[in-house]
């Protein structure tokens, strides 16, 4: 069954906070990994592993290697974590006759080579959870409904799984809050980030379907296509937010949140 | 333009041959490295990096890094190869409506992030080669008719392209030549190797068609389905072979053999 969603950061300020509001980001992303722990895998989407452009991912390589930080940071996580075949082979053959989705082996199909590589976006929510299995799934800018159709399949499928599933949504927001940023500034990241904290409070992210993609566009998230699988999630399984907070040290937004059954 | 095209094992044994009969090999190997030195981009097609079920994959990301040997196996090649980003895109954006194909980017879309991981499949060809641009494509079972099809469209292209291209087929032939070895001993084995070291001497590839599914699976090889694709870029652009050579010194064939026009 799905025991519960985060929504959770992928900044290495995260881990290393460099000032008061991004520390309650960090103290309230150690309270949702301490109440997730006893799931027993977790279902990780994330926006920098694959990037495919018209078809959603399902890493199936047995090992999983921490090997990309960002900035050279070393966030300390475990040298190895594991996938989560089963599911990960459930979701893969459920969603493919109504979803594009290919399933990604590397190198062998199982065994010491059977490895694939995770970047910041993965290690730095998994820094903050107990080590369990995973199922990566990497997220494509498919039309909304897609996505939201996505979502809907995969609580239903993960709910009448046989063991406790956490969905980790790996997510930042607006990435143009600067002029000194890799992106520049524009006003439209802090109004992306301010309508998401709004929706991660009420636990109601409908609001998503008001953004337009000129909007979306100039707010630079990455966030946003796997929220539109987070809103499919709830809309067949509600569920309440807690620990939602937000900072933006740098040029970027990063929140958490919590839903709970 | 195609100026040529190589198949070339990547078992450890063709950098370090234990025997004299895998010497000739390496030796072999060495020339066609040479006879390509003037090629400013390889295709290279590997069995031993993303495996997708259904669909053939170009990967997009900048730089190709070596990061999986095989057995531990240390082979002195560079730290970092780069993609012929252009070429990539021609191929994916060429192929996409009439075959199943996927763009594989990692991490973010480009920069120093766009990263990707080679196998053993990829580093030992490239031990061999002068350093340029790839395009890494991975092959996938699809139906025979397809994979002889995707070849054909390849070569058209590569020959339409404004540079001097190289194919390289990275691929070992039977596995299962040995008791002692993962896959145990299969008469098929040695049967296929014999077989393909007849079509890559005669420079004629259509006997592949003539291999059952049943006696593929026996055989273990992981050069079927590339050498469709080269059975397809021959039926486009004639090319005589040299340089064949075979070695088995453990439990899978290998075999070098270089296609020139």
């Amino acid at each position: 069954m799905l025991v519960g969603m985060a929504i959770m950061p992928h900044g290495n300020e995260a881990v290393y906070p460099p000032d008061e509001e991004t520390r309650k980001l960090h103290e309230n992303l150690k309270k949702i990994g301490r109440e997730l722990r006893n799931a027993e895998t977790y279902v990780l989407i994330t926006p920098h592993n694959v990037r495919i452009s018209w078809a959603l991912g399902v890493i199936m390589a047995e090992h999983l290697i921490p090997w990309l930080p960002f900035n050279d940071v070393d966030v300390p996580v475990d040298d190895e974590y594991e996938t989560d075949r089963e599911l990960a082979q459930e979701i893969f053959l459920g969603a493919r006759a109504e979803f594009p989705v290919v399933d990604i082996n590397f190198a062998t199909y199982s065994g010491r080579y059977s490895r694939f590589p995770l970047t910041w976006g993965e290690i730095i929510p998994l820094y903050f959870l107990e080590k369990n299995p995973l199922v990566l799934i990497t997220p494509a800018k498919l039309e909304r409904d897609k996505l939201i159709e996505f979502g809907r399949f995969l609580a239903n499928l993960l709910e009448k799984a046989g063991k406790k599933v956490a969905v980790i949504v790996s997510a930042d927001h607006g990435h143009a809050h600067s002029e000194k940023g890799p992106y520049g500034y524009a006003k439209e990241s802090k109004e992306y980030d301010r309508r998401i904290v709004e929706m991660l409070k009420s636990g109601n992210l409908e609001g998503l379907l008001e953004f337009t993609d000129d909007f979306i566009t100039k707010a630079k998230p990455d966030s946003y296509w796997s929220l539109l699988m987070a809103l499919g999630i709830l809309r067949e399984i509600p569920m309440k937010p807690d620990l939602v907070s937000y900072a933006c040290p740098t040029y970027y937004g990063m929140a958490s949140a919590l839903f709970r059954r």
